[in-house]
């Protein structure tokens, strides 16, 4: 199995946590999203993924774009150990958690958005840290109250919503977000992080990490 | 059953789809998105749907946001008629589109982004309608490769992504975006549009909808 990845992609960060914790070895192809105008713009690629996005799963003829799509396949071909509860109405909440980030906080801050809002809008840096805080908060205080903890987002396990979390985390410190506001997230986010399959998923533990 | 919905929302418009095609009777509870102020910031809203955002399914005990979430709920509950085809590696196909309209390209054009683009950013309306050309642009000429028609998106039947394009594709006509690029989206949304379950879930025959 085959994983176009790059280090600091929070969407590649989600599918790499999924591949620890089932145990699926995988051989990384490295997309480097800033170097050469951007790496995943390369037609090379965009024949691989013709969004120009990462990440993306190469698992024998299935090419998979998508970071949520790639986890659903996952779950099915490989279903131990879960990513999603048992529970129908458990499974909804998982699956509703992993969607406010990976569809409506995540999209908003990434570098494509930036870039457009740093060249065509012709906004500076202030600006640009305003916009970021802003979608994180909205994002964040919903999600405060989506969570039920105190280890896990959802059903005292790990779920799609935690491996969607801690790189949302990430990202937000990384962006100088204050995190304070949200305690259960914090916990959530350190308790997954002694777990060995999110240790070695890490951005700092990749092969194309960058200090 | 009941679905928290806005006629114009195509997040709302996907479920409504999925909820016509399986045959499952609902009751709607409207939320109008500029009424008041945005009738889905309101605190009852919020106790429900803690985003703020349509549309909520309410099955019982279980409350679902997010679009997406609802439909793999629906498809879990109500298998029949399928909204996944059968084929793992079709499945995937399918969510990837789906995704990379849910995540991709729908939340940078929605009321919320819009609004900030006016306000706190100051764009005129000149600004903001090249905003959602560009994007709309960048996603559907991506879409294009994806799908593989003719009928449908993925798989030579209805699925998810198709759930996902039509409404789609109503947005962008809403905002003049040119299709001509698309013949394949344009083709799949003409098929889709002679289905009933897709006429029944237009926004125009909505009981809140406005001319």
């Amino acid at each position: 199995m085959q994983l176009h990845t790059y280090f600091r992609s929070s969407a590649a960060y989600r599918v790499r946590i999924a591949l620890a914790l089932k145990g699926i070895a995988w051989d990384p192809a490295y997309v480097h999203l800033l170097k050469d105008g951007g790496q995943q713009k390369a037609a090379a690629y965009r024949a691989v993924n013709p969004q120009g996005l990462v990440p993306t799963l190469v698992d024998g003829d299935a090419v998979i774009p998508q970071s949520l799509a790639i986890l659903e396949y996952l779950e099915e071909r490989y279903p131990m150990p879960a990513l999603l509860p048992a529970d129908p109405a458990a499974r909804a909440r998982a699956r509703s958690m992993a969607l406010a980030i990976v569809a409506d906080l995540h999209p908003l801050n990434n570098l494509r958005v930036l870039t457009y809002l740093r060249g065509p809008l012709g906004q500076g840096e202030e600006a640009v840290k305003a916009w970021i805080a802003h979608w994180t908060t909205e994002g964040f205080a919903a999600l405060e109250q989506m969570v039920e903890g105190p280890d896990f987002c959802i059903g005292g396990a790990v779920s799609v919503a935690d491996l969607c979390l801690v790189p949302q985390m990430f990202n937000a410190r990384r962006f100088g977000v204050d995190l304070t506001p949200y305690p259960k997230l914090v916990a959530i986010d350190a308790h997954c992080q002694t777990l060995a399959a999110f240790q070695s998923a890490a951005p700092g533990q990749q092969g194309d990490a960058e200090g």
